[in-house]
């Protein structure tokens, strides 16, 4: 009888202490899910920041934020706010009356708006480490990038309703013009009107002073500019930028 | 003898069921963790898309997304978002040389840049409801809008960094110049150059232009216009928009 009571205290006691285990995992379970929805996080603010463009001329990730860019490029969030960017952007094409005259237009950017580098980037530690210009010339001369899903079906949607589509680059036309045309066609996109690299009178002119001269040719030759998209602001900043401009995200890197 | 074995199986057999629970409660959270990480969000999308301009005349925030805005706004995230952004204007501020002839300005908006309506929004389910033209009347002119800390930081080291302050709201003119200044006043806004407020001429004109025009009288006084500050892209849209612009976040409602 005695060995039985001991049996039963002990078993008593360790039935206790498991109870008690359990409440406090499914209790650091459930606090650990609040806090995860109330902290603020740095990240997320320096992210919005960039994106709004509050944020210029930074060169690399803050190191602290390199796990959330990986997670936000790879884990679907990214992807995410490009097809709803891009739902909005399908929903405004259909708004458009398009004249017969050949000259409705739409400007796209390649790098990060239509081709994906995010592979490249990968071997960067998603923008944590600075820009290389040796590495990046070698993956562009690849001509591997893929396209983005989503912008590649609004490119031929835009070709689709009439609208001549030209590409603006930063690329330089010297080094980039043949594996860059490739790099489209191998993924798809063909019939924009024209692919505009950066020529040698505009080597080292930033971003903003470049595409504005490009449009204002546009623009010149008598082009209406329905919409412009980009991953940079310098993409849409400046002149003649077009009747509606919209901003891809892009935390990964910052092309003044 | 028998009876000791028993309680002692049933004794393990329980134990057996503890772990096993302990264990599915164990990787249900840590499951969750990593599908919260991973799982895309729309709401997060549209937050985006609306700060970064993408999505614009929004009347209401989507239904779906109500109890993320409400989260966002009260849970810390929406206060770190500004102050990383007030930490950059700051910055921007410090390099500012400035000259002793007294035009060097920065513009302010009111609501939600200098005083906040969130409290007023909390009523309306965070932009959930639609505007209402009265409901606001009646809170505006109560005038119990509070600071946003940040920014009356911001603004008090504009002033001491010898600034001309001008806060330009989209407010009427008739209704509200009283409690607006006795609002500004009594949560500390000092030393201002100027609040100007929507005369009737500008009446029923969109944000951007009464703005632009605002600005142009400014910069026709002589002014240099060094930062613009704006929870809406219609503060920083249009003409003399200024030397930088910043764009506070605010998912509650849009201003044309």
């Amino acid at each position: 009888m005695k060995n039985q009571r001991e049996t039963l205290v002990f078993f008593l006691l360790f039935v206790l202490l498991k109870m008690v285990m359990c409440i406090k995992i499914y209790n650091h379970s459930r606090y650990g899910d609040r806090l995860a929805e109330l902290s603020p996080s740095y990240c997320l603010s320096w992210r919005l920041a960039v994106e709004t463009d509050n944020i210029q001329g930074w060169r690399t990730v803050p190191i602290q934020c390199l796990h959330d860019i990986e997670v936000y490029m790879l884990g679907g969030q990214y992807a995410s706010d490009v097809s709803l960017i891009v739902d909005h952007i399908s929903n405004y094409v259909d708004e458009i009356v398009v004249s017969n005259d050949g000259f409705d237009a739409w400007v796209l950017d390649v790098d990060d708006t239509c081709l994906s580098n995010i592979f490249y980037y990968q071997g960067k530690r998603f923008g944590g480490d600075p820009y290389d210009p040796q590495a990046f010339k070698e993956w562009a001369s690849r001509g591997v990038s893929r396209a983005i899903p989503q912008m590649f079906q609004l490119f031929h949607k835009l070709l689709q309703r009439g609208f001549k589509v030209f590409l603006i680059t930063g690329r330089d036309e010297t080094t980039f013009e043949q594996p860059t045309l490739h790099n489209l066609h191998f993924q798809g996109f063909f019939g924009f009107e024209r692919l505009i690299l950066r020529s040698e009178a505009y080597k080292g002119q930033s971003g903003i002073v470049y595409k504005s001269e490009m449009r204002r040719k546009l623009v010149e030759e008598g082009y209406r500019i329905w919409g412009n998209v980009g991953d940079q602001w310098s993409d849409l900043h400046g002149q003649f930028v077009g009747n509606r401009t919209f901003k891809l995200p892009n935390p990964m890197y910052f092309v003044p």
